[in-house]
């Protein structure tokens, strides 16, 4: 019997195409062209859609990948999955998290034990800009999802803990392409706007995690909840997309009890924008030892990541007292670095994935944000 | 024998000019024209130095407080002293906090309680041009810190707990005025960057606190370590500056065992920008109660208020990992802005004052920010 | 017979709460109770929608204009339409234009000279949240332009030279309002995105007056049509919403044999983001003499005004080369900017009313904009 | 006897890392290992000093030259100059422009004909930290521009029109090293700011052309006139700094009857920020054909380019009017944003090389701009 042994390494980023971190583990012989199977990361840049750093990053990462697995450029996104946001204000330190996954032989039947982190993926599949930001695009993710469980070898919803997806957006021309055809689109806004495609997109992805996990019912869903029913919400997926995207893509992280890492995974959410009591719920989750209600000091040195999302609220009350962010033209710069700064000021430490961009989203409850952490076990 | 009685009334304001908050407490005798000393506030805009939220505010708040005092507009400052700060990125909710000050008849020799808080002001003292940001201003705000003290009944350095001082910057018309009378200016930079004419004033007016209080030795003082010598602070004050301004003012928070107000006082300072047990810190040193680490949610109600600086690091480094938020172009919003997330997430209220704006500060320790909270008493 | 009389006065704001230009405009009789009709103006502050600048201005003008008509504030609007645009990036000189109209008796029949201008108002007239942005909105400021024009004594639409609309956006009270009775909006993006309702409501208005002033033909309009035929638009609308108007204003300017002014007005669009020469032709629409292909210097002092729009285009090309304004995060600010040097580069000077803020428009042909000029005779 | 072949060909960029025009020029042969003297370009991206645009940019020519050259990498500069101005806000497209220089055969004594551009270098020369922005670095920058004089075979100061300089700026590294020598620094302001060592660097190297070019007479020079005597400056220096940077590169533009190229080059300068005439001079200057004032549409297609700088004024006034960019916090953003409109409204075309990020500079008159063209032979 195969069972998985997932690793993560978090390498910090001098530049936008700083590799030697990655080097280091290859030549380590920590990964391999066998053994990755995802890198993500946060990328230094304006985080906006023309971000450099992130598009240079993307560049100079899939040319060392191509690399390291002899295969051409081109090809490598059929064998590692890139996740990387854009963007680092405040105290958030670029970074590339590498993922590894090798299996290893252990005796039939020798499952059963404490229960450790494997990974799943699913993808490319095809979603048409028609069903961008629709039920289309939520049934794909749904059956991605499903599938990308089935890689991890993850049966029950309640052990997935991070859904990585990456879906299309609009662009231009895949408008032009739908209503060529007939076809109507969900926005003609291209941005992540409150109206923009790339909101429907990321939000739909999000319902589409959702309905897989039984998190949402499938009835509950249609064209006319995504972006209205903020009720229906996912508290594991994590989604992007991208214009120039015509696939979806997922990653899950799963506890399974035939894995053979020496990681635990875990999740929580925080219930509004301040709510520094969900990162430390994401903490415990992952099995993160507390001493007098805050993480130990001296177990943090276990902890190896933090993905978190700062989705800011669509409201303009935090605990029944008013902030201006909404009003504010930086308000999705300053809202990802508020959600750095709640998780730095919990882990001690500011190499912390945190993603952010929209306002309001299917992506963990209304105003609060999902959180999942890794922790190296012994 | 007269005893104080100070009182700290919060605000918060639906609009800069927004003075409801404050004639509720007038009209139901909290703030009178004979008790009230202070208004200190943040406000929203845009906290650059055009910021029209923050001069509306302050026109529309000297208007109304010319009419409670019964005085011209002009003549309003010799009898309130307005601490405005401009700018609520993120988390902060724009507020106006009243400091009324009442003298009560108590008996001779009944101090030696508990130590309550006490206010005191010094001002306008008239600042040269040639002086901002050197010695000349050091001493000057010495001696308004040491007059404030009196004035507050504070004998002991160690019972203040925060001075809140405003000086003069510089600006084009004084440059010229100093300069024909032959002298130098420290910069002709009128900005609050790294050699700015603000940031001198402000810290000039930080280690003339510091000198007053004992915190730094005279000796140590000269013109070249301002803004040079980090290691000369003081823990105490929060200063500002303004350029048409020619006098400087101090107010300062001290606890005292001749006071009868029904609050307490206290202040910490957090280690680097990340430092959430800095802010805890504060609030214990107010006398909260903390349960498992943390602020008894229940004793949370008795918090008045929270004063927090927000000066952003000047290096890039925060406990050993690389942060870009010096290279931000928006590095002084996004400091203001991750201040209220810190405090915020400890406080689990959004109405604190925190001011930043300035890229290092004898304003606290290397990295590290000023925190002091105020707590009610039974 | 009764003629009118218009003037036109340009002062220049050292504050957004200036009115110092308009009491002496009020002290020398230029400006009456009676004849003041509409103060058109660019206020300093961010031009965003939370713009404290502008909100201070519209206070203190109302404040100013409410003495000066000896009403309420709250009254004011009944008399005097108020146009403040927000935002004087780059080099637009903040500035109040006052447009005060005079009624002359002239002998019957005296008429037929040369045509100068008139003014005309009309509302306020209700408009529905589910009416915004589309076919009920269009009627409506159809019919308000009519009636403008009526008051204006104007009976052909190419005597129409600019028509400034002021409608309701939507807020999230209004759309509640709305579908609490059954009835849908046209987007629930409540900015001027281009999905927002702000820029539908814009556009929307400016069909309206494509409508009324024959330039679109009523049986090419639908709901469908706005902001997605860019073919439909109007040569002379500048139209602007707010979310919190229930309301649509109009005021006309147009040319009339009637008219007894001393000034003239004319207009022209640019054909796209750099084209001076659509500046240039407004100007001698207007009657203003050129000399060697430029505006003659020595006549340059009898520019009045100039109004333009500066909507940024919604395409990546100018003249077939790649700009890449529409990637900015700034772009509405940069692009109004822009538009403020391309007349001012024509003009001389920087005191001319430029407003922008929206991508693609009906207000103008695809990628140019509206150009009105004032020019005094004699 | 050789003389030069000088040409210039603008290549529009897709991305950052577009070297696709290059390759097509080398594919034509029309630049070589042996003709490639320069490459000057505006990138997209923030045009702050971590725009990683531009440094993609500056990774990408580099390792496409060094491929062209056969050299390695770092070999490249040796060869050929690169001057990439990050930021193209607004209406500048982004694009390369390759300067190839040929040595072509002529009899002897067969110049005296119409003067034509040569293109000459120097550098890379050392300049110290304590040198910065100070008479060390003016005469060093002084030194190499007579070298590239001579280098391009120009003895007049008048027929040179543009000069390019690169200097080093200074880094918390370069301030150590000067310091612990026992030196002093310009500056401890690292930004671009009024006070910066960014700025210091660039005006003292445009006062070192004006010295070479006797536009400045050395006697009027010192430390104290840099940044602070704005009388002082050259018509044809465009100069930046980077901070990594040790050595200074010059690369000139002149005319020279020796010269066998189908170009010519020409400069003027504006007298304010909305001076479009200054430009129409320059392209007059170069000897484009002028048509009522205008530039003739017809002769615009032998414009080969513009250079023009657009530092913000330093007053806060322009032609007697009040603009409030120096209050913007985008200043330099939007002043650079502006340069190029003024260029492309009289260009007609939005591929110009326009550069900005200061306030006030010895490069140009005080408040005006310089501008050079380059238009083509025939």
């Amino acid at each position: 019997m195969k069972a998985q042994r997932v690793e993560m390494f978090v390498c910090p980023s001098a530049t936008p195409a700083d590799t030697s971190g990655l080097q280091k583990l290859a030549d380590a012989g920590k990964i391999t062209a066998d053994t990755l199977v995802a890198l993500v990361g946060k990328t230094e840049g304006t985080g906006a859609h023309d971000d450099w750093g992130r598009v240079w990053a993307d560049v100079a990462l899939r040319e060392w990948t191509a690399r390291l697995l002899g295969v051409p450029v081109d090809e490598v996104a059929r064998h590692v999955i890139f996740v990387l946001s854009g963007g680092c204000p405040g105290v958030i330190t670029p970074h590339i998290a590498a993922v590894p996954r090798e299996w290893v032989d252990v005796p039939d039947g020798s499952g059963g034990g404490e229960k450790r982190p494997v990974v799943g993926r699913a993808g490319p599949a095809a979603i048409a800009p028609e069903e961008v930001g629709r039920m289309g695009q939520i049934h794909k993710v749904a059956e991605a999802t499903r599938q990308a469980m089935k890689d991890a070898g993850l049966t029950e919803p309640r052990d997935v803990h991070l859904v990585m997806v990456k879906v299309p957006g609009l662009t231009t021309g895949s408008i032009k392409d739908a209503e060529s055809r007939g076809k109507t689109v969900v926005s003609h806004d291209l941005t992540f706007g409150p109206e923009g495609a790339g909101a429907y997109a990321n939000d739909a992805a999000a319902l589409g995690v959702a309905m897989a996990l039984g998190e949402v019912p499938e009835a509950s869903l249609s064209d006319g909840v995504v972006r209205r029913n903020w009720d229906l919400y996912s508290e594991v997926a994590m989604t992007s997309s991208g214009g120039e995207k015509r696939h979806g893509e997922v990653v899950i992280f799963g506890n399974s009890s035939a894995s053979r890492s020496s990681l635990t995974i875990g999740h929580a959410v925080t219930r509004d924008f301040i709510d520094a009591q969900g990162v430390r719920n994401a903490l415990r989750a992952a099995g993160l030892r507390f001493k007098d209600g805050l993480p130990d000091e001296a177990d943090l040195q276990r902890l190896v990541h933090v993905f978190a999302k700062s989705v800011i609220p669509g409201s303009d009350q935090v605990r029944g007292e008013r902030i201006t962010l909404l009003d504010d033209p930086d308000a999705y710069q300053i809202g990802k670095a508020l959600g750095g700064m709640l998780v730095a000021s919990v882990t001690g430490r500011t190499t912390n994935y945190v993603s952010g961009g929209e306002r309001n989203s299917h992506q963990g409850p209304p105003g609060g944000n999902i959180v999942a952490a890794v922790v190296r076990v012994g």
